[in-house]
């Protein structure tokens, strides 16, 4: 890794000024918890990053030993079976309360890591080292972890905070266009749910972002943690307000569950989620049609899909959204767009023929 | 249920006088969040109880729907496999982030119950209702939940609190003998650990007890969770002093891995992890040979073993014991005994001679 990281202090959501740049990787040591550390890795990230991480987690302290896991990349391993190979390995090594599991790539690792730490043993430390854009704006930050189930997303889980944050913008430079559009629809949402300057320096910006232009990128980065932490340092345990950082995610997460888990990347689903929220948000009067026409502006700008997948039936989105962990008591609610660009709500209160009319606007039968 | 009930507050550890008397089931649907409720249960207490605690459930709230998963009883099937089978019904039901899990049975359910309600949608609430002493002194007190992994017990589960622990003495009428005395090894630990007047109450009153004598045994209850509630209260995660409830256990916990789970009960194998950790104790010339007999005399009243089985080795203890959670750094430390009876210690500073010596002589190889 580089002196270009940027580290977030421990459970740094609360502070809003916790981003360091760091210049040397004994970092990584002082958030080492005993002298035992399980890399939970995949198959594609190891081969770029592994040894690099290793070595910056035992040079200069050979009391330290570093064991690792490799699992297979991709969503449609974040499941039980693959969660236990991390128990497995952890287990047969030993490791014992006072170890540290570190999450080294995207947010499928991250996730799964993070539930393998707060179960292990009934909990231990781990390190986020986020490789994606999606990991590195969104899902190592907040402290959510979990696998999926079936019949759903995330649905087995726990709230659990990593030590720290590690984000190298550096592996960028390794990341598939696919995936580094796919996180920049998280960056977009942040715009939308609560921060209409940073959408604006987005419309400005997207071409550099596309470009892969690190100082960009940096700032956009920053700009989405600082976003969430500020969410989530007032509402962890989501009771309310955090459910708005999940805006376009249960159309999304419908998407990824009934045209299955790795068809679609996380953040295209939520990107034609997002446009499905504004189209029903649209519909219900409560946004005008220029913020229909930016978001699909910025999403085509970002190479990202504008609607769900043909295959996708109204009968699925429904039978699949039933089961969304935002159901309460039987009554659905979504995050949906309301007032100026910038504003949202988290409500089960509208009107069903509006979200009824968007779910056969956007799908054939 | 019956009027004999005792009813443990929200939380109730750090408060030292909070069990109430009930007069009646509508006391369940008080400690009920939401309207949706799941039983989990086993094929041994379903035909027993599942009936009554469902009506006591519903009495007078058509509104609350409850469902049940009836799983197969047994330390060996306190597994993945099993808990999964927790979530598919949870899932299948549509269960919301509001429902509340409700563990009816002993250790094992109350274990896999919890750490289901732990994971389940990132935490949702949940019940104990213990229904062997084990459960009702130790096990549904405390928070601790989790499953067995095949090379050890409860390496994989989470820390979490049940909205309350409800215990009605009359479940012991159907308890098997071995179940009975399999609670009564925890009971006699607390007098061990730290109360001695409760030690000498027993000496005075385990024929009693042996008799079920439903008095002694609101008592015997109480007074366990009141010791335990104390100490879990002042170390809820298990930084030091909440480890010396597990006196007897690392031994126990090698006796149940290397036996094979379900051929001794937990608290058999505690039992005879006692009787080992008391004979290190003496051998390190921390108690005196006064105490190593009473313990001997009152686990031979319960009807409890004094050693471990014939075919235990010294090798099995030793590998075994290896992966205990209480290893930090390497390092075993162990809950001995020191000094007068009432007193023990949580330690890894002790002659590793006297840890051989005992194996080798509770071992025949």
């Amino acid at each position: 890794m580089t002196p270009k990281a940027l580290l977030y202090k421990d459970r740094f959501f609360g502070n809003s000024d916790t981003l360091l740049l760091i210049s040397n990787n004994c970092l990584y040591y002082r958030h080492v918890q005993g002298k035992k550390v399980l890399v939970v890795t995949n198959n594609t990230v190891a081969p770029l990053y592994l040894d690099k991480v290793t070595d910056a987690l035992t040079r200069g302290n050979p009391n330290v030993s570093v064991e690792n896991v490799i699992l297979p990349d991709g969503e449609n391993y974040k499941n039980m079976d693959t969660l236990m190979k991390v128990f497995d390995k952890a287990i047969e090594s030993r490791l014992d309360r006072r170890c540290t599991f570190v999450a080294l790539g995207g947010g499928v690792i991250g996730d799964m890591c993070g539930y393998a730490a707060a179960s292990y043993l009934r909990g231990v430390s781990f390190i986020q080292i986020p490789t994606t854009v999606m990991a590195q704006v969104d899902s190592s930050v907040g402290g959510k972890t979990g696998i999926n189930h079936r019949l759903g997303k995330n649905l087995i889980g726990a709230f659990y905070q990593p030590q720290c944050v590690l984000v190298d913008t550096d592996t960028l430079n390794t990341l598939p266009d696919r995936e580094l559009a796919s996180g920049l629809a998280e960056v977009i949402k942040y715009g939308l749910i609560r921060d209409a300057e940073f959408f604006e320096w987005q419309e400005q910006n997207m071409h550099k972002l596309m470009a892969r232009d690190p100082r960009a990128f940096a700032y956009a980065i920053k700009r989405s943690c600082e976003n969430k932490a500020e969410v989530v340092s007032l509402d962890e345990k989501e009771s309310g307000l955090r459910a708005t950082l999940n805006l376009g995610h249960t159309f999304g997460h419908a998407i990824e569950t009934g045209f299955g888990y790795g068809q679609w990347l996380h953040g295209e689903a939520v990107a034609a989620g997002m446009v499905m929220a504004v189209d029903m948000s649209y519909r219900l009067g409560w946004i005008d049609d220029s913020i229909v026409k930016r978001v699909h502006n910025i999403l085509q700008q970002a190479k990202l899909p504008t609607a769900p997948p043909d295959t996708m039936t109204v009968e699925m989105f429904k039978s699949i959204m039933a089961v969304d962990k935002k159901v309460a008591d039987g009554l659905l609610r979504l995050i949906l767009l309301k007032g100026p660009l910038g504003n949202c709500v988290f409500t089960g209160d509208y009107d069903r023929k509006a979200l009824d009319d968007t779910l056969y606007a956007f799908c054939k039968s």
